[in-house]
């Protein structure tokens, strides 16, 4: 008998629930075959959904709850007052065991609040950090932080790089991913004293045979580097920018195919091409922002997303459970510890190597 | 007989410098009658250029210089040991008033540095600024910084709406450009404590009205604003962040319409509308930085630009002076000042207004 993993969802949270998350679940359902959910909010109109859903409600339990967390509710009020939201009731079943996981498409700053409250950061870890995957000239890259941290220190984005390591080998599948420091450009004197300070510090740690130096904005769709590390101010603008210049370069070609005869008909020859790069370039294909550096597997999906999104988030925070992504963050943060410890003492003279023989 | 425009050009500045110079100025003289220019650089190089140009050498005149500033000199380096560079000579001419501007495709820092030395900012301004202008889904944008100041507070970002503003009048031709402070969301609670007192700031001005909150960097790309106002470091990142994802598009669109026959064949029908697509895209449309906030205009343009680029930042410069640019700059700055100063009196209970009566 194979073991099953049960993934906690916040069934309230997004703009289309909790339609798109019985939605969701039941296509990630056919992509993970040992995967049952825990449903958490209205569960009445869960139920409804699931009625119609057979197959989905045979590996599905639903806990009640009527309170839920607004979508523009400030973090703060939210970890105060919701302690028995739908948000909060996922979270909890991961921190007592009940489930490996939890999505959620809800108020992503409560989200954050309360998923560092209750499931705490791993040992070595300031502050978790959200990532999500984009598309890249090279296939994907990881980028990190999106905004959970407007301002990060040195300590901080090294720690990032460490997490965003391992999320690119579970994940994205690579063996060595190379880091690069988000930066105004690639000399070694460009930038804010944080960011110098974290290039030189990751050169002193083992992800130093990957690590690549400082990267500019267009390296990141040039696909320069694997794991791209910043601040979530920067992050967050980057990621979002990225998001409306390609709506922007969509738009143009809608108009373009669209401005003559001639267009409209090559249009039409080249349709199937076209859906291809459309399915490429979707969104959802890209759903699912990781919430890195808890004792605990976090998936925040996009609010706005549909049942196909939030299967994309669903399978990501699945991928991450059966990777084993936290015991190999612990692993690799101990590991940087120690280096860290080594080059300190062997800064201050007492190299614990040379003391040893 | 109508007064004619001088333009002082670094010669030398640019990856295929004085080549693409002398080309710029060849369009650029035909798009702007009134303009004459000074070549700052080798001379024999640049004459041999201009012998082949005959009209372009009767409106032209040529400053010798062995000195470049190389384009990965430290700013202060090619500050102290630059005087006699093409660079510095080029914006010497303004500062004498023999040049109503100067355009390099010189490194940026020691242009920034330069420029900052010898024209000196504009009262009111304690910084320049690096402004761009961007392609949105309803016409262009301008924003700012783009990497002059890493980080900047909220006097800073308020001076940068200002100069943002009369720019979007001035070049893009908007009566009453609205103005967005980027940030990670748009709520009033977001971001930064800089950002957030920039807005409070902003609200106490005459450039309230037209003052349109927190954007976000989907913001960008959608037009929501004319005027995106940032600090350098995140400026920055957002420009090449874009400019990275418009080129991972376009290298998408190619790998789709030679997928297949069918593709092919479509885009060989698409081809006229897809031309036009591309001239709206074309980098070189949107190429010539602005240095705003300096007594004099200083125009960067791309170092990789061909002579098409090299003539749209020369005709940006042009742009600027008949239009009054800086005696603009002046007006508004002293509007500011005064409602700076009734607002402070105002909270201190002593209105000006209130004395007077």
């Amino acid at each position: 008998m194979s073991t099953r993993l049960r993934i906690a969802l916040d069934a309230m949270g997004g703009d289309h629930a909790p339609d798109m998350v019985v939605d969701g679940a039941d296509i990630a359902r056919e992509r993970c075959p040992n995967v049952d959910f825990l449903f958490v909010g209205d569960e009445q109109r869960i139920n409804a959904l699931l009625d119609a859903r057979p197959a989905l409600k045979a590996i599905s339990q639903v806990r009640h709850t009527a309170d839920v967390v607004a979508m523009d509710a400030k973090p703060s009020v939210a970890l105060r007052s919701g302690r028995g939201s739908s948000m909060r009731l996922a979270i909890d079943a991961v921190a007592s065991g009940e489930a490996a996981s939890v999505v959620s498409a809800g108020n992503t700053g409560a989200l954050m609040a309360m998923a560092k409250f209750v499931l705490k950061t791993l040992p070595g870890i300031d502050r978790p950090a959200i990532a999500s995957m984009l598309p890249t000239m090279r296939g994907d890259c990881v980028m990190l932080d999106l905004g959970a941290n407007l301002e990060c220190d040195a300590d901080n984005l090294v720690q990032f790089a460490v997490l965003g390591t391992v999320f690119a080998q579970t994940v994205l599948g690579l063996l060595e991913p190379t880091i690069g420091l988000l930066n105004v450009g690639s000399e070694e004197q460009k930038g804010h004293e944080a960011i110098r300070t974290a290039a030189s510090a990751l050169r002193a740690t083992p992800l130093a045979r990957n690590f690549h130096g400082f990267v500019e904005g267009t390296d990141i769709a040039a696909g320069t580097v694997d794991v791209v590390v910043t601040d979530g101010f920067t992050g967050n603008v980057a990621l979002k920018t990225a998001e409306g210049t390609g709506k922007l370069f969509g738009e143009f070609l809608r108009r373009t195919f669209q401005s003559s005869l001639l267009a409209k008909l090559g249009y039409l020859l080249a349709r199937t091409a076209f859906n291809k790069l459309r399915q490429r370039m979707d969104p959802r294909r890209y759903n699912g922002a990781m919430f890195l550096g808890l004792q605990g597997v976090c998936v925040k999906s996009h609010g706005g997303t549909d049942g196909l999104g939030f299967a994309n988030a669903i399978c990501v925070a699945v991928d991450l459970v059966q990777h084993g992504f936290n015991e190999k963050i612990r692993k690799e943060l101990a590991l940087l510890q120690e280096s860290l410890q080594a080059a300190s003492a062997a800064a201050s003279g007492s190299d614990p190597q040379a003391v040893a023989q």
